[in-house]
């Protein structure tokens, strides 16, 4: 008898630290768990709008904090996060608006999980790895994600025009919505679908936690070591 | 040949939900793992104050989230937290304030461990599960941790009149101010003195990754399940 595997939501934003660790760590288990990984590319900027929350940024003491967490968690987690040069630059005033427009239009146009994984994981590489800019047409045309996933010049000249489309804007809107109503107040967000009800957790902290209520065994963030 | 123990502080206030999942969970580790634990009762009024933070409660979403989360980790952590009636006036009207100079009293007057332990247990309890009063002299005489730690009247009588004492509102105010050097900015607050390094944990979600800093196993909340 086949057991029907339970569908888990990531909602992310290329620009929280946070979500790429989750990101990870919840790929990693996608083959592991008996699970269904639907990946939610949000907009973090609307999401801390639309619950108040303020930034950790405003806080000194939890920058520091959180400075010294995500090295010691990069190194946990094996995923190669770096310091970007001016992160109060990258996260607040170049933001990530376009990036996960884009990425947006690439799910919709690929209607799946395949392209948008690798998407994303170029995405946040770009920012949280090489300091480079994901602001412009022009950095995202180059994203090597979009070239390393195997699509053509004309496709992602194709990508690059529905990204800017209002159906991208409101379909990011309506996504970041989701993520909302499903009381988010920051990234990432993960909602498990069990028993017909919606179990949420946010944060990259609560897998051990998320494993024991879906029925799955938590491994560690490298399950497969 | 002996290894010596890691030292490991824990700040914490009975006020704090997180405080008491920290406290218990830390507490079944003391005798699994090689350390020294070393209770540090604080005041979370005078960390948030000194860092500038601003109390969760501040933003709905995370008051609902915290809700439901605390309610997970009860159960998967098995710390027996019932929600008071009045969570706002328990914790941001009447304080914990006088709970942890009787706190910094006993732990001052034993000059240990044990007693502290049961009487910090018996605050979580009392706030947390049978929502009882914890601001006043004949709330916290009747403490039935102060009974059952096996002290006589006659010293129960001595730590009433102890714990109002300049020397011990110094004493929570130092300790709080150690707290804050850590760069608290909330409570549990664990800190590892590994390598003649400082290692400072927030939360009572960093277990996993703090057992790796020490070179000890996680085992999950339970470990002696």
């Amino acid at each position: 008898m086949m057991t029907s595997k339970k569908v888990v939501e990531l909602f992310y934003d290329v620009a929280s630290p946070y979500s790429w660790l989750g990101f990870e760590v919840i790929c990693r288990y996608k083959n592991v768990w008996n699970i269904d990984l639907k990946f939610r590319p949000a907009f973090l900027g609307g999401v801390m709008k639309g619950s108040g929350n303020k930034s950790p940024a405003m806080v000194q003491k939890k920058v520091l904090y959180m400075d010294k967490d995500l090295s010691r968690l990069r190194d946990y987690f094996n995923v190669p996060m770096q310091h970007p040069a001016d992160p109060i630059g990258v996260i607040f005033k170049k933001g990530s608006l376009s990036a996960m427009r884009f990425l947006t239009a690439v799910q919709e146009r690929e209607g799946g999980n395949t392209m948008a994984e690798q998407v994303s994981r170029e995405l946040f590489l770009r920012i949280w790895n090489e300091d480079k800019d994901i602001t412009e047409p022009g950095s995202l045309s180059e994203v090597p994600a979009a070239v390393k996933a195997g699509l053509s010049e004309s496709e992602i000249k194709e990508l690059l025009e529905l990204y800017t489309s209002p159906k991208m804007k409101d379909k990011l809107r309506s996504t970041t919505q989701d993520a909302l109503d499903y009381g988010a107040f920051g990234f990432p967000l993960l909602v498990c679908h069990v028993n017909s009800k919606a179990e949420v957790f946010f944060g990259s902290d609560r897998f051990e936690l998320m494993a024991h209520c879906i029925g799955e065994k938590w491994l560690g963030p490298q399950p497969e070591k």
